[in-house]
């Protein structure tokens, strides 16, 4: 874990980080991006889902009329691998306050033949554009001060086994939610964590994309273990987050058929719910 | 309101009633269907939503060699209207347990060129070759026996203005969440339902389609009034339901910047949670 994320952080300005240089896209032609995707964003060997997400949410920015992704998603087709990758993005439609796309990421097989790896459908806006009224009735996870939180830096049974991902975020998770690492899980579908970008980077509207598939899987905590893979994933960002770290907050309320749903929240740190998103995943029990 | 819908519900075969009717779909080429939009699924003019992706659900499961939507998620565009649409289908992978298509429904403009209402991105599956196992902490809605719920044939504020959709279903409104009939919204984003075809044919996966978007919206709870067109609806179908009415509960906990999430869960006759459903709407002011 880098420095950063044990030390107290310091700041990298939105566009000057890890994140921003690993999920830059290369516009070959109208709709077309090339990317090498990171090595650096692996868990054990596959790309992270939220990863993806922002790589294919920062080509659909560049190919909208408008900035923000109001609501995207994507259903995960195969597994993605560090490397090369194109973008194919078609404009759906383009409104006045809205505009749907579409995209696609693909690889190449050893015959050098695109394999599709995910299909995503977004509505963007403009979340600057928006009136400010807040009539909410959620409120932020009770989660302890950060310092009182426990990351993969601090226990080798967190997350272990050589995922890349850990050494680019900040992750602190909440040690009401965190039985399942010392053999006791809670039997709750509950996980719940500081998160941010271990360079300092302050989120923006990408970043979420990221953050809401970055925690343990639910299940551990209902006290599975094995792999969780994610067959559809939509999020809805609803605010501009500020600066400072977020908290999230995943919810898993049924478990069955070999399949459950993983709710998010995510919280900026004016105590703002700036994103939420649902994921249907399956259970591969190890 | 026929009949059906306060007299004891006389049972109608899957397959057989107005929504088997209203929802069949002719292929014409492969990946290619039509269907004529029934006016009797409208609300003020529009075609209901759930209605459809229910009639995109049954092209996909006819396209795709696996039977059941597990995972859909629709963008709806433009509003449909009642008449002529094509439905144009993509197999997107072909897998062993899961499938994933993309479907478009377009209508006419006046000059005849196509016009795009929706698109969706949908896996599939086979509900009936999950495993058994529920591990849930999810708990069915708290909702009073029908006989002590409200549907639109007892009074002439609930969805009055000539809404033919509400001919078509069996919908009571559970008293506790209908404070905006009377004047008084409860200002909790709560709204809960019993829920039936008003010719008595049972739920199916396509008809909890339909039920997920079927309910006033929440809005109407929180003191708001007016339309709230959904701009993105994924519903996820956790299980077959069995015969018998179904019970839904919607709930919304972030109304801000003019957007809003809604949240289904549906409840089978045996208390099993058979779908869950997410969507972001605007809010337009009435």
């Amino acid at each position: 874990m880098p420095e950063a994320a044990s030390a107290p952080v310091t700041r990298t300005a939105t566009g000057a980080g890890e994140f921003d240089r690993d999920t830059a896209v290369t516009r070959r032609e109208p709709g077309v991006y090339d990317i090498d995707l990171s090595a650096g964003w692996t868990i054990f060997g596959a790309v992270n889902g939220g990863y993806l997400l922002a790589v294919l949410g920062r080509a659909l920015a560049d190919a909208l009329p408008h900035p923000d992704p109001f609501t995207i998603s994507a259903h995960y087709l195969t597994a993605s691998r560090p490397g090369p990758a194109v973008v194919r993005i078609e404009t759906v439609r383009a409104g006045r306050t809205l505009s749907t796309g579409q995209a696609s990421l693909f690889q190449y097989d050893e015959a050098g033949h695109e394999v599709e790896r995910i299909r995503v459908l977004a509505s963007y806006g403009d979340l600057g554009s928006l009136p400010d009224d807040v009539r909410t009735t959620a409120t932020p996870p009770a989660i302890p001060p950060m310092d009182q939180c426990f990351g993969p830096e601090d226990g080798p049974v967190l997350l272990e086994g050589g995922s890349a991902i850990i050494d680019r975020l900040l992750l602190k998770l909440d040690p009401a939610t965190l039985g399942w690492a010392l053999g006791a899980p809670s039997g709750r579908g509950e996980m719940r964590a500081w998160f941010g970008l271990a360079d300092g980077r302050d989120p923006d509207p990408l970043a979420l994309l990221l953050a809401v598939d970055a925690l343990p899987p639910t299940a551990f905590e209902i006290g599975l273990s094995g792999w969780v893979p994610t067959v559809e994933l939509t999020v809805h960002v609803r605010h501009r987050p500020a600066p400072g770290p977020l908290r999230v907050a995943i919810t898993t309320r049924n478990l069955a058929g070999g399949f459950l749903e993983e709710d998010a929240e995510v919280w900026d740190s004016t105590d703002r719910l700036v994103a939420q998103s649902r994921q249907l995943a399956r259970v591969r029990l190890g």
